[in-house]
Parts: structure tokens; C-alpha cells; sequence
């Protein structure tokens, strides 16, 4: 199997990518990994060269380009010619941590989407209390979402975490402002009535406060709602550990206490990291795209390389094609 | 000035209801109080009834009632009988804890909207690092909101901001996926256009990630995904002070740790408390109707109360209909 990777993308590129490509190798049997970037400046950090290749270019998309154009323009960009290995079937998945859109671009219009996939959706999994974790689907690819696009991403986020993350019978909930049937807003209130039928295991609406407590392995929502759930759980954790670190600090009897308790509050904080869980994949293309968190460190990288493997080796892109072809042939008929 | 209470609302009722009256006639001159609800139930808390009256009803509109059927069926429910007092000028503004549904039906229908307003939003101010806060609206009055909606919310908040809240200038941000231009989904996108030519001091698209680090005094989304942020905020806070308390259980080590540091972080779960700011304004209306917290203690309903009386003397309600009215004429031109 092999996996293309980004060499330049994210805040840590391209230290954090070698070095998560290299533990990657070292674990997982038959990888073989494609970096794609500057060959002087990843070098360094390439202390060993057994199953890793790479591919070089010195043109970047950075955070700042605008997605779509810099794409269009840029088609020496290591994260257009990762992509390209991809759409020339000389890899079977592909990894970036640098722009998300650009991604999003790159996978849509080169690696293009499963047949009867509507719309991918970037689906990343976020902690919960009891560290089993939830898919939400989507956060951002898709902001002006249909009905049927819902349904969809129930039926690959079910699919994912069935096969790769071993939930059996993964319950899927619909976000929404209450739980009770019939709330919601338009797109809420029709998505409802599809997933019911749809071929997953719909546990229905479910409510923002409840995200983390684990009440669903999957949740699906538009990609506004999504983005807007997903960086309001981020910005919280954030400055509830800022006011954290305030309240320790304020005084010597604090700073004392604080210390105590150091190692345990580092570990909360893994806890809520999800980059623990791997990268967002997006769901719907052809192949496995997945998108590292932009401050990935070595350890997320390779997690995120485990991901790929674990989505082509138990061929999720292949099982959503199978299960939504019928879903639209109902819809049709 | 008179302000009526809702005395069963919430889940500290009566009791919390009464005790929080008690304490805004002690500091507030000139107010009067009207508390609807079980005189039996009211006067076991009720030690001093000076300026305090009571209008005695047994019916009550409880949490599991469906809100819109409830206003209308139980005519003489106490969150019902207190919104006439507000439609038949017998009191200047009402507050309760209970329903949220029901209380937006009967201000919708009983106290009716101010003129020109097309929908009422519901309005929490929300806690910031800084200990500003924020106002955002809608969280959930209006699920399927259009682009004018949004300007409206930007002038309602942008009043209530300045006369109550005492901010001058307040900075008027769209929630949304990103902060450049141009980003968002329809809905977004075309109230940004909108927002720029309105009578405030908009300051483009925020990100919910940003939210409590205060860039926004007024934050204006449509009800859904406000209803989403709130409730993810909520639930993130509660899920990390959760978790904090387990980590601090965890041994006979963090557990005296956890006892020096326990006042401070009483503190800082205060200065996340948003009952702190007062009730969620249910902006538009004719006059203020405030949603209390459903677990308002007395000083909570203190803060409604206080808001009420801001809100009524420095005429929000008054204000808000005369900088609505030049902004639809000139829509109509």
C-alpha cells in the first residue's frame, strides 16, 4: 500500500511529516510513503530512507492563498502533485496538514468523488468523556447542504467508524436545536425523515450541550452548523485552560497546588486533543483524503498515516459506493 | 415602573422566583413587582411584601409541555396570565424561567412585535476572557432566518449593547466560517452585504473559535447555528469542569491539591456562569420579555430583574423601533 503526503503543509512541515512518515514505516507493514516537497529542506530530517520516497517541488500553498486559485494556478504545489498521485493511481491515499481548502479543492477536482456522493464532507473525530470519541460530518466542505446530503454523510460516517474505528451498529444522530421529533429547521426537519429510512442505525435529533458526553458515534449536520459546533468546542477548551492557567498562577499557594497537579491536567488536555483520533478525513472522494490537524507534531502525522491505511485496508470508499448506489436508485424510482 | 414575574418558571420555583423580588424592591426605588403563580406555594417566601403584589393561579405551563399548544390551551397558566399584564399596560416588562418555547409564543402573540421588526430573537449575553461579554442572537426564536433577519438582530443588539450594557460603539460581528470576505454559505454571504450599509459599527465575519475571547461585543447568526454555539459552549464548559473534578478525585495527591486551589476555581466557574449577565432579551418585542435560566437561583432573577428595569428606563423598545423604521423605508424605496 502507499500513501502520498504533503511534505510542506502545517505549522510544523516539513520536520513533523518526515518524522511521522518514519515512525509510520517502522510500525506498519508494506507501507510505502510518497513526500512530496522540497528535497533539500526535508532531507535533514530523513535519517532514513527504507520504503520512502520522494517526490521534489519548491512551490507551497500556504494558509493564506486562496483555496480554489491557488490550486488552479500553483500545479507544481506539493499539495497538487500529492494529490495527483492519487488521481494516477500510483497511490491509494493521500495526507496534507496545510490548507483546507486547497485540500478540499485538490481532492474534488483530482481525485474526484465516489459515484452517487453528492458532496464530500470533512469529517474529523472529536473526543468525548468517556474517550471513545464521535464522527461530525460535515464541518465546513459543504455550507449551503440538502437534505439528501445528510442522509449521505450518515451513511459514510456509519461506515467509517464501523470499519475503522470498530463500532459495531454505530448510532447516527441528526444535530438540532432539540430532541424531540419534528424540531428543527427546515433542513433539519426533512433530513429527519430520510435518515429514518436510510440504511444506519438513526438514533435521532440530538443537542449541542451533549456532543462530548458521547450520546452518538456519529453526528451529521450542514457544514456551517458543523464548523460552527466543532471550532465553538475548540475555542472553549482553549479559554477554559487559558482562565485555568490564570487562576493557578494568582498566587504562591496556587502556583504550589498547580504543580501537584501538572501531570494529570497535561493528560485532561491529551484527552481533549483530537488529534489523538487521527485526521479529518474527507469523506466522499474516490480515495482516502485526509486532512491533519495544521499544528500536527510527528505523533499526529503518523496517526493520520494509520487512518489512510486502516480506510484503504478495509476499503471504505469501496463500501460507501456499494451502499449508496441503491440509495439513489430508490430515490430515482 | 412595574415588572411581572412568572413565579413557577424555572426549576428553583417559587422559591428562588420570590427571593430574587425580594431583593430587587430592597435595591431598586420606585419598582413595583407582580409575581402570578400559587399564592400557597408564594407565601412561605414571601417575608415583606412591600411594593411586591400577587395574582393567584394554580395553572402552569411545565418544560414538557409543546410550547405553542400549551399558550393556547392553558389560558390561565401563569407564564400566560403574566404576559397580559405586559399586553394590557398594566406592567412594563416581564420576566420567567420557564418554557422558552412557551415565553417566545406568548410575547409573540400576547405582547406582539415592535413595529417593523420581522421576527423576535432570543438574546443571552455570554461570558468573555475579559469579562466583558458578549450579546448573541438569535439562539433559537428564529431556526430558518434571512439575510434581513440578521440586520435587524445587528441593530437590536447594537442598542441594547450601548444603552444597557453601558459599551459605547459595540462592535457588531457575523458569525460565520471564516473571517474574509466573501466566505460563508447564502444566508451569510448576503448579510454581510447587507450589514455593512446598516446604522452600526459592523465589524465583519468572526469565528465561533473566537468567540469568548471577546472580538465581538454584538454577535448576529441565524437561530439554529446560535442555538448550536450557545449549546456547545455549555456543554464543553460542563463536560471540562467534569472531567477537571475527575482528574482531581484521581488521588489522595490532587485531591489536597484540588482543596487549596477549590475557591479560585469556584471563581472561574463563576466568571463562566452567564445567569451573572441577567436573562437571555427576547429582542423585537413591544416590550422586554426576558427568559431567565431555567436554574436561576435569587441572584439571577436579581440580574433579570435589573435588566428589565435597564431595558424599560432606557428605553430599548423605544429606540429600536425608531432606527428600524428609516432602514425598511429606504428598503421599500
Amino acid at each position: 500500500m502507499k500513501v502520498v503526503i504533503d511534505a510542506m503543509g502545517g505549522d510544523h512541515a516539513p520536520q513533523a511529516i518526515v518524522e511521522g512518515a518514519l515512525l509510520a514505516v517502522e510500525a506498519i507493514q508494506n507501507l510505502e510513503i510518497t513526500l512530496v516537497g522540497d528535497q533539500e529542506k526535508i532531507a535533514p530530517y530523513l535519517t532514513n530512507d527504507r520504503n520512502i520516497s520522494v517526490i521534489h517541488t519548491t512551490s507551497v500553498i500556504t494558509g493564506e492563498d486562496e483555496p480554489v486559485r491557488a490550486v488552479r494556478k500553483k500545479k507544481d504545489a506539493s499539495l497538487v502533485l500529492m494529490a495527483k498521485e492519487v488521481k494516477e493511481a500510483r497511490a491509494d491515499a493521500c495526507i496534507s496538514a496545510g490548507n483546507t481548502g486547497a485540500l478540499m479543492s485538490a481532492g474534488l477536482f483530482q481525485v474526484g468523488r465516489i459515484k452517487g456522493i453528492e458532496r464530500p464532507a470533512l469529517s474529523p473525530t472529536l473526543p468525548t468523556i468517556d474517550q471513545q470519541g464521535f464522527v461530525l460530518l460535515d464541518v465546513g466542505a459543504n455550507v449551503d447542504a440538502k437534505p439528501k446530503h445528510l442522509v449521505q454523510y450518515g451513511i459514510m460516517g456509519s461506515i467509517y467508524s464501523e470499519k475503522v474505528r470498530g463500532v459495531s451498529r454505530p448510532r447516527v444522530g441528526l444535530l438540532n436545536v432539540g430532541t424531540e421529533e419534528g424540531k428543527g429547521n427546515e433542513l433539519t426537519k426533512q433530513a429527519f425523515e430520510l435518515l429514518q429510512d436510510a440504511p444506519i442505525h438513526f438514533i435521532g435529533n440530538i443537542e449541542a450541550r451533549d456532543l462530548l458526553d458521547g450520546v452518538a458515534d456519529v453526528v451529521v449536520t450542514d457544514g456551517f452548523s458543523g464548523n460552527i459546533a466543532l471550532k465553538t468546542i475548540e475555542g472553549t477548551a482553549l479559554t477554559m485552560f487559558k482562565m485555568l492557567k490564570q487562576t493557578m498562577m494568582s498566587s504562591l499557594k496556587t502556583k504550589l497546588a498547580a504543580s501537584v497537579l501538572k501531570p494529570d491536567l497535561k493528560q485532561l488536555k491529551n484527552q481533549l486533543d483530537y488529534a489523538e483520533y487521527g485526521g479529518a478525513g474527507l469523506f466522499g472522494l474516490a480515495a482516502p483524503v485526509i486532512k491533519a490537524h495544521g499544528s500536527s507534531n510527528a505523533r499526529a502525522i503518523f496517526s493520520a498515516i494509520k487512518q489512510a491505511q486502516h480506510m484503504v485496508e478495509f476499503q471504505v470508499t469501496e463500501t460507501i459506493e456499494k451502499t449508496i448506489a441503491p440509495t439513489n436508485k430508490a430515490e430515482e424510482e
